[in-house]
């Protein structure tokens, strides 16, 4: 079994040159989160996740949640590190001092997350799911509701869960049914069942704050007659003790291919009575409109994971390249045994873990980069103009790189040959815990419908042409020493802008559009991870002339680049076709004969 | 739950249309296959498969096999099966009549194969291990061996393993350490541990032939110090009857990701005494060459098997996605929820796995009509030509087709949504399956060091260029109603050409050359399979044409190719940057930064 190591040099690089943070500490909101203030909450948390959480996540994976009678029990190992994470203050990294949080940007925020993701997928998906209820009842919580909940959801000492699907309601979230009855008290009656409720049941904290999507007696059909409602597991007393148990319960949990240590619950409100007591956040029938506002952050965290669990699996299969001896690579003495790290194809492996690690790295930091100006940015067109950005941004980070958390960890399984697919290395944990990420908080394939039927159109199509001329620009003013990646990120901007260009003219034909859009998000992640990677093998070739920094690192982050520019990159030629293909031989075929 | 249904009508498309076996049943080893016997033993097959074996695939993988007491003890259902498919004959489909074998061609055989490994992949793999064995004892066993053992072997009574892989033995089978030291009754005290042992031991069948690669005394180092021993689990009397226990036993069962029901064992030898008692097969030190000759079928094998599980899992995806409704299609009545088959993207991802199949059905069957041709063509220059064909594309077979089997696999989870991450589907098993096959019997690195270092080499090169000419010859022969796949596969097979011709001059660069092995073998499988399905929408066009057969099939098969050849087979294009990239970038970075 392999420690995590934070891959620090690496987060901090992006930081320091690829997103800058200097530009968000210019804000007012962000002033106090100087270079040396986050250097350290860095690497603090980079220490937390590699020595207090790293070691639960083959424990966790083996024992699993388990549901007995009625409670939901955490692996052995997670009750002392959960308390440590609550006393350490890790969640409140990135809510704001009002409500006792650390007031950092989301994109610190988010370097963080991904160092605990790394160390423990399943335990993560804890504090994720709170800080996504935390953010919605920031926006749309009574004063009552944030002064109740908010700070205890904070702090880690209530957790949080979004209960939106329901057996019939899946990706198409307006088929809910769960019931909201109003009470004489000015509360409600909420039942129904829920399903895949990530913890909504367990033991790590004194209370749970479950956000349910539910239908009220005279809601319209769809998506404009959900609202949303606030249910506490133990109901809460106004001087904020917790009083009885609310009819919120766990009545069963999935049974996993992977991440096993978080229960995934179907939950039963009102099973016992005349339902669960909840409380109205927002208006009335706008629950759809409260979620979206917490989407970007969610799906962007979920994005994370892909980056977070290649990185820890890409770590793994790295260490044991450079451990286990096989064959003789070529130069080796006659009859010696190298280790596989020298043998060309085993580095192809590698160094394709690796680029494309950097790049998601790129990505999805410049993704939270957005939300941040977005939300905190002085002048409100760049506000604006940056929130497009997110928008563009965050589909891609979503799926792009949980597509790409599937194959690279299928990538660490292949170097561990047959080790790898003994579970005892650990590795082949990794690969049966990244596919959830593609498929959960909106599957891959809607990310791609909300590419491009929602984002493409933005400003008529405007907003993306102007992003691709950035990419160009990106390639343009390279060095000449960088020439070989600028000539491919330029060729591969060039077929996605045909691509693009193709699917604008589907706008009226939306089957054509929609039948090109899972490769259009593929090509579009690639380019945008590309120009991330241009961006930092340019900064290295500006420090190196400089003379700034470490030699080695600016120079292994050139070759990376070019690695992935002239290895990987190209790969998005392969794609243009079947982007412009049209929907036509889709469906050439009856359902019934597939 | 999904049943499994023989995808007969694919099968014999194929081997009528395709890789016709009327002219192998011209020859003389083969005039008694006759289409309509073949067509009946198929059909009894795919109705075994489906109806006793198909069943045991969940409990297999949900009860798994055990170590107990130094017993394996598989699943409760696979007793009886395993009985059923002893009763049946199986196992002798492609055995000579000499050993009462059934005498019919590997490619008949094979379409066996894939739809009994679609069924229980798991259980497939004694059988597959077994025809292992006896292949080699035919070929290279004395003729006591060929009496005593492989009358037994061919009915599946007794079964066989293969044990090469040591802890320090892996792809490098010439690390070998197990010893053999002469008796003085004319056989030989094996001792050592072998690892990864498939069915190594088990309760199914009276004895196990366990072959096993181990040193002589006097061997020299590396792979030409290597001898075949066979060692029975109980010594067999000369009368047939069982004597005593050998001291060949299981000393561990693995842990595994997927495929439980097969039980992986580290086998000790000797572990209790003087050394497991072994009979020498073939000369000294020549175990290696009885190895390779065994090699393509056992390759060709696995490859099967990226095949059969991605269509098992295909079918379950499909029925899936005529059931599941959710959001509405385009062209759907409003308000209606559609089955998700009607949505683009899911249509993409079940035209991806059906096209991919489809070809990946061409390859393994050519390469085992290639086989049939090598071992039986009247013509002996034909039989070098077809042998060599069939070099060619076992590593294609192997290792474009298990790729495939994890890729396709996992878009098939992906279909199910959150239901395809539930282990009560079933889904989520064969995507925890189809990973092995990736792996063992060469992994597909090893299988692409094999395509540009040995078979690249054939005849100075000719021998592939005269492939690829082939290949044009296809594209250009097509009709002009198929003229679209005729332009994709020439296309397609222009950068095969370019990266090829890359590839010979860099024989002299062995680094350079393994550095592109894996995208080369990822372009060519994608290529070969592309003409494949070409070959195979010529067949329907022209049958269409003719006003034979069924319509509709043949209208899908025209689609499917077309798909094919528009849609994934220009990725190709895409990798021809990553072959012709040399192995500079890939060791610019040191072993101990990566």
């Amino acid at each position: 079994m392999t420690d995590y190591a934070p891959p620090l040099a690496d987060i901090r690089f992006v930081l320091e040159h690829v997103t800058p943070l200097s530009r968000l500490t210019q804000l007012e909101a962000f002033s106090h989160a100087e270079p040396d203030l986050v250097a350290g909450l860095l690497e603090e948390a980079g220490r937390f996740a590699a020595q207090a959480i790293a070691p639960t996540n083959v424990d966790g994976d083996q024992q699993g949640s388990r549901l007995v009678d009625g409670a939901v029990v955490t692996p052995d190992s997670f009750q002392r590190v959960y308390k440590q994470y609550v006393e350490a203050g890790w969640g409140a990294v990135q809510h704001p001092p009002e409500f006792d949080g650390g007031g950092f940007p989301l994109t610190v925020a988010n370097a963080v997350k991904e160092m605990i993701t790394s160390a423990n997928m399943a335990f993560s998906l804890c504090p994720l799911l709170t800080t996504g209820a935390v953010y919605l009842l920031e926006h749309h919580g009574s004063d009552e509701q944030l002064h109740t909940y908010v700070p205890k959801m904070v702090s880690g000492e209530w957790t949080g869960t979004m209960c939106l699907t329901e057996p019939q309601a899946g990706s198409d979230v307006g088929a809910v049914t769960t019931r909201a009855e109003p009470a004489d008290d000015g509360t409600y009656r909420i039942t129904g069942q829920k399903i895949y409720i990530t913890y909504g049941e367990h033991d790590l904290a004194d209370n749970i704050i479950h956000l349910v999507l539910a239908r009220l007696p005279d809601a319209p059909p769809g998506t404009k007659g959900i609202s949303l409602f606030l249910v506490p597991k133990y109901l809460v007393h106004d001087d904020g003790s917790l009083g009885e148990r609310n009819d919120a319960k766990a009545i069963g949990v999935e049974h996993k291919m992977g991440i096993h240590a978080s229960p995934t619950c179907t939950m039963g409100f009102g099973e016992d009575g005349e339902g669960a007591v909840g409380h109205l956040v927002g208006e009335p029938h706008d629950g759809m409109r409260a979620m979206f506002t917490m989407m970007n952050d969610a799906r962007l965290g979920v994005g994370l994971q892909g980056l977070a669990i290649a990185e820890r699996a890409y770590q793994q299969a790295a260490d044991y390249a450079r451990e286990r001896t096989q064959g003789r690579a070529p130069g080796a003495a006659k009859g010696a045994q190298s280790p596989i790290v020298e043998h060309a194809d085993v580095r192809r492996m590698l160094l394709t873990m690796r680029a494309s690690i950097e790049a998601m790295r790129t990505l999805t930091y410049a993704n939270a980069y957005a939300l941040d100006l977005a939300h905190r940015a002085d002048d409100p067109v760049e506000r604006e103009e940056q929130q497009k950005l997110a928008d563009l941004l965050t589909p891609l980070s979503k799926a792009w790189c949980t597509d790409l958390g599937v194959e690279l960890t299928s990538i660490a399984v292949q170097v561990h040959g047959g080790m790898g697919y003994v579970e005892e290395t650990g590795v082949a944990q990794h690969y049966r815990d990244a596919k959830i990420a593609a498929i959960y908080e909106g599957t891959n394939g809607i990310q791609a419908l909300d590419l491009v039927g929602r984002k493409l159109p933005y400003d008529g199509g405007a907003f993306v042409k102007g992003y691709l001329a950035e990419l160009r620009e990106t390639a343009s003013s390279l060095p000449d020493e960088l020439a070989a990646i600028g000539r491919a990120l330029a060729a591969a901007v060039d077929s996605l802008e045909q691509a693009t260009d193709w699917l604008f003219e589907q706008q009226e034909q939306p089957v054509d559009l929609f039948a090109g859009a899972t490769p259009y998000l593929r090509m579009f992640g690639t380019v945008v991870g590309g120009a991330g990677m241009a961006r930092s093998a340019a900064a290295a070739h500006r420090l190196l002339g400089e003379g700034e920094g470490d030699e080695a690192q600016l120079r292994d982050k050139i070759t990376v680049a070019r690695f992935y520019a002239t290895q990987l990159l190209p790969q998005v030629h392969g794609l243009l076709d079947a982007v412009t293909a049209g929907a036509d031989d889709l469906y050439a075929i009856e359902a019934d004969r597939l």
